[in-house]
């Protein structure tokens, strides 16, 4: 075949392509079915650039969302290591790539002799966690290897200046010898092997030949977005999940009080005490994660604002979390979550959080019960992140009885100033006590974790609750900074 | 009056001062009608922090946005002074905080005779256009001004050791003596009388006894919350705005056109150069913006895929502009565009930008005529304080004639690949071609700005168009690098 007539196929069959994609793309879009994620990794000189390059070609470049990230620097350090993959997430009905994705410096490390293989398996497991999220959530991952042989590369370097300059500046691995290469495919062989799954695999692409490259990443890609269009990502059913055995919420002594004057002389010790602990030199390298749940008037804002008083208001957010917003729709549930957590010597306050997902959301059957279900495990992770990054997290659930509450809503009927935190929902939600009351002792069961206990507060006395909240925050914070 | 009736008076007052705050908080939130925007500054030992919290303390705290600013570090330091303040404003319906605002550095600066007066007073101009946009995108602004006399200062330093660790962890103005403060006095008159406006007045307030103190600042949210909710933001009319005499797109010779072969030799010419100016050390020190405007089919994303193709993806981001989220909804129209500005060394590109507020959103009527006529000034400022921190701004309008667009339009009905690119709106915007080209010779004429012209290009001919913006790219970006 002339090179003409082979210059005329590869074009027609480039073009084909580009109709197919453009046309799975446009109904990716109408079906708001979910996203495809496409983690580009491998060869430094297999042109990387160029694949998103033909992407932009090929597909409605307003709708595909391009991100490469380069060894974390500043603030990301201190942030747990998925965070800035977390805020970058595609939406749904949209295409996201990575360039320099999560497998990018655990594999170098590895390659480069600075990590050790339990500690890089240690590292996969959780990557495979938080894939097994991201398809849960409907995004569905393609993981992309570029292959090239030594000698392709060297051609590479040889033969093609321009397209050396411009893998120069996409240089992931610095400069690396052959030898080191092999190192990296030795890694690499590993890495895919731990994490290729049915949901999120690795598929290994020779880089050789631009065109095939292209084509073969392009057929990918569609193959993944008519996968994800074929059916509604069903959720996927959770195996031995076993609800609660005990009745925490039962177990309370809801006697407990504590009169005025005791309050007030408590209440300033431990104010005093918790302004001094976030003065704590040690503090500037911890942060601090409040979560406040509990029945509605059990006291949550009267609590949070005790201990807000003690903070200077340059380092504290409060968070009320409501219905997300339709661009938070768009995410997996936890996202709105990840974009506010606490960078370090700084406070956030959740009034409300992502517990909503296994309390209302289950309750009033806003998601299905495998979604529910997992979301245990994920909360679990998400929380595990944090504390690896020096984050304290800290849980209070705030129990009043049912009567008390009845008492706290007429009481708020009659009170100008409180009539407005009462609302009809509040009302509809008191009918489905038993039902919030087994959420409830289900989500202390699963999420009463070693770095994340579930502090269990009888708040039929507000100013008994208010000082346990303080105690507790204060003495969690002198460990902490006691700790090495 | 004994001290216990001194304080049951002090409790009433404040008390009833929380209900009616909490009531026009809510009524606010309702209503929907704009939001207030509080900015404190004055004395370190005013107690700032017990204002925030007093607030905290008497209104639903999730819908109060308190920020807080020390100097600007990292980033900050490199992108326009306000881009900071634009990102955190309240959205509609809730109430705002800002300690350490726009007039900290400013004044800091100042009265340590870091700055001029005159060019102390031309950032208050600016200023001065920042608020104006705030108050007609329904925001009202209160600026209050803390005063200690010197020997309140040192009893407060004195007698209360509390407050003075809580203030000392609030010091904006590090360790300044009694004629430091005399010298901040001074500038303080200076600042007030320059910035004080009906939108937004500045407020002084004796700060030394912290109940007359936060009640006086309650009293004047309470005001200005009502003077939001007596009547929805009426736009105020634009007075001397004149239409352009000129009919710009008139003028354009749509015969420019370009063969097959000059085309594919000047493109690579002008990549090449593309890609070297990038790579330029000189350009990790100033940012690309790249607008993109024109009548539907006018070939804006080929023109954009032919620059995009020179860039790494890690430093391009591409940003499609379609119908506001409704969380864009709830903030200034500006607020979307200030998320989206490049950081230094990055590129963006606008497929449709800010100025939909002059072209779609004005001939389809989505705002009042006040408010597009201010656009053109507003977005004058916005060009000019990103040129003024290195940002190119790169202005486009891709020009075919209404027979052109009928030509494309049947084209992409057959065209499998552009299909989806055809909507019923695109039909529905061309019986509007008058006024849109109206709106468009408008647009030219009020925002060709020295720092960031219009380029308008004749696009009847895809090949010089595409090539016409890379040449004019690459000029202008040969320019800056050359400069200084």
């Amino acid at each position: 075949m002339s090179d003409k007539d082979h210059h005329r196929k590869r074009k027609a069959e480039r073009e084909a392509l580009r109709e197919e994609l453009l046309e799975a793309q446009f109904e990716l879009r109408t079906l708001q079915h979910g996203s495809v994620l496409l983690l580009i990794s491998g060869n430094d000189f297999a042109g990387k650039a160029e694949i998103i390059h033909s992407f932009y070609e090929w597909l409605d470049n307003r709708y595909l969302n391009t991100r490469a990230f380069a060894l974390p620097k500043g603030v990301e350090r201190r942030m747990p290591r998925l965070w800035r993959y977390w805020r970058t997430l595609p939406p749904t009905g949209e295409l996201g790539f990575y360039l320099g994705s999560w497998y990018h410096q655990p594999l170098m490390r590895l390659s480069r002799g600075q990590m050790s293989i339990p500690r890089f398996t240690a590292q996969m497991q959780q990557v495979l966690r938080f894939e097994r999220l991201l398809n849960d959530e409907g995004i569905i991952l393609v993981k992309i290897w570029l292959h090239l042989t030594d000698d392709q590369q060297g051609k590479h370097q040889r033969i093609d200046p321009a397209l050396l300059k411009q893998t120069v500046a996409m240089r992931e691995w610095g400069d690396f010898s052959a030898a080191d290469y092999e190192k990296v495919r030795e890694g690499a062989r590993l890495m895919t092997e731990l994490t290729s799954t049915q949901g999120a695999p690795w598929i290994r692409v020779p880089a050789a030949d631009p065109h095939e490259r292209d084509q073969r990443i392009g057929q990918i890609v569609l193959e993944a977005m008519r996968q994800r269009l074929a059916c509604e990502p069903a959720p996927r059913p959770v195996y031995g999940w076993q609800p609660a055995q005990r009745d925490y919420l039962g177990q309370l002594d809801y006697s407990l009080a504590l009169d005025k004057d005791d309050y007030q002389a408590q209440l300033e010790t431990w104010q005093t005490r918790l302004r001094e602990l976030i003065q704590h030199p040690r503090f500037a390298r911890r942060s601090l994660l409040l979560v406040f749940e509990g029945s509605d008037a059990a006291g949550k804002g009267g609590t949070i604002r005790r201990i807000t008083q003690c903070l200077d208001p340059r380092i504290l957010r409060v968070h009320g979390t409501s219905a997300p917003t339709d661009e938070e729709r768009r995410m997996p549930y936890l996202w709105r979550f990840w974009r506010r957590i606490p960078a370090p010597g700084n406070v956030v306050v959740f009034d409300r959080s992502y517990y909503g997902r296994v309390l209302v959301e289950r309750v009033e059957g806003f998601c299905e019960a495998p979604d529910w279900q997992r979301a245990y495990g994920e909360i679990n992770d998400f929380e595990q992140q944090l504390s690896d990054r020096g984050t304290l997290v800290i849980k209070f659930w705030l129990a009043i009885t049912e009567e008390e509450q009845l008492k706290r809503f007429k009481a708020r009927e009659e009170s100008p100033v409180k009539r407005y935190k009462l609302t009809e929902e509040d009302w509809r939600n008191r009918e489905r006590w038993p039902d919030y009351a087994q959420a409830m002792n289900d989500m202390v069961e699963h999420c009463s974790t070693r770095q994340a206990p579930w502090h269990l507060i009888p708040a039929e006395n507000k100013r008994y609750a208010r000082i346990q909240a303080l105690r507790i925050v204060c003495e969690t914070l002198t460990d902490a900074l006691k700790e090495h």
